[in-house]
């Protein structure tokens, strides 16, 4: 198997980092290929500009999806932002790696998903049409692969739970795993979180590590989070709202667009 | 009244700007001061990294909390960054504007969260006891000012409904109007959003026009999203869980942080 691990950390001797070496150790020691995106070794251009479109007009308007679509079909994306997608089509599984600051991922990764994220790679794939809303969520060029989050935060896991201040991790990372890994086509894996990381002593890195190895060794067969396929047939098209007979009448939030029902249930199947 | 208006778009010919200068005009004619954080063209650095932090050894390793708090307290923060936490004190109401590009902010947008957020600025601020959890979420330093989103997107309304497929809006904005602007202490207005933007013509975008002029006419007196209090005995302590007679027990998701209870019932009070 090919792994890609995007890593966004500034510190070479950080816990992330040491996390970032465990799992690659892991991986390779079961003779899967690993490379890394190191963004910050890399110096990785973290905003987008008229810089990263090199065929666009210097006196043009910059409409960033327009631009982006242009570059991509032109071959006139940055040679950064091509190495990336060549990286994305080799691997087979996608890891990202981040500390959570403000929730969500550092800017040093964002702009790396801002910028590699082409219109025509990752997102504007597919026929769009009344009847069909492109291929995304479940489909597109990165369907087929998998991808999971290695994450890490300061604050405690029952400040995350289900009823936790500052809301449940799987919803915080929901526009993540949804919107960013399910949407070009992923099947996404439950994250890989660790909590309370500036008191981590010892015998707590050694048993993170030890869960971390695990996750590595069963990367190919941990079950993805059930997401919906958006044409899979649960989505009315073209206003791409959940069937009214799909998901409790209750239900707000995120938690409609994963399918709980068993795999028997559902026929959807994993692993 | 004193508005900061941080402003995260590539293009000064974009609907954004459009919109951006259709927001300041209205404030401006009310009197209001307002204050740009144009970040494109500050060409503000996005990504958080040891030249952050003026008194750091050159040799230590950093650990960003750290460094941050330590920055902070000695004045060794950037001058960049030293500014924008002096535009932050000196207004009123925020107001952050911005393309959603992977359903949150873009990188350089993110990159300001990060690096002006500092330690014992916007968080790490007040006392971390058993009996209490810092000033956060309602209080803190930034706490009896206002704050709100401008955001534009390409994709449908109803795309982003109670049922959409992307999640519905609020909630993907969640991470970003409790766990950003909340949590340092403001009030959060609702965001003002604007879909489908690539095909605006003129009257939809005179329409939209109108719209944001009149909530930059109510800036002061919308009542914002009734985000519960961390240190208001809402949340036990130190589980900073929502106490078990609050929200409904099956509820989950970030419906939980928000009080519905009308003023009157929960005492709150808006306006």
């Amino acid at each position: 198997m090919n792994v890609l691990m995007v890593f966004a950390h500034p510190e070479p001797r950080s816990l992330n980092a040491a996390l970032r070496d465990v799992a690659i150790r892991e991986l390779e020691t079961r003779g899967h290929a690993v490379r890394v995106s190191d963004l910050y070794a890399m110096n990785w251009k973290t905003a987008v500009d008229r810089a990263d479109f090199l065929n666009l007009d210097a006196d043009g308007r910059l409409k960033v999806a327009t631009a982006s679509s242009e570059a991509f079909m032109a071959g006139a994306l940055t040679e950064d932002v091509k190495v990336e997608q060549e990286k994305l089509l080799w691997a087979d599984t996608l890891i990202l790696q981040f500390p959570l600051w403000w929730f969500t991922m550092p800017a040093i990764l964002k702009g790396w998903i801002d910028r590699v994220y082409a219109y025509g790679f990752a997102y504007g794939v597919g026929e769009h049409s009344d009847r069909r809303w492109g291929d995304r969520y479940g489909e597109g060029r990165l369907a087929g692969k998998r991808a999971m989050l290695i994450v890490t935060t300061g604050g405690w896991a029952e400040h995350y739970s289900p009823r936790g201040i500052n809301g449940p991790i799987d919803d915080l990372l929901f526009p993540i795993n949804h919107g960013i890994l399910h949407y070009p086509g992923y099947d996404v894996l439950p994250p890989f979180v660790t909590y309370r990381v500036d008191r981590l002593d010892e015998a707590g890195f050694a048993q993170t590590a030890e869960r971390l190895r695990e996750r590595m060794r069963t990367l190919d067969t941990t079950p993805p989070i059930p997401f919906r396929r958006q044409n899979g047939g649960e989505y009315l098209i073209p206003s791409l709202q959940l069937r009214p007979d799909l998901g409790s009448a209750e239900a707000t939030g995120f938690s409609l667009h994963r399918d709980e029902r068993s795999p028997s249930e559902s026929g959807s199947g994993n692993g």
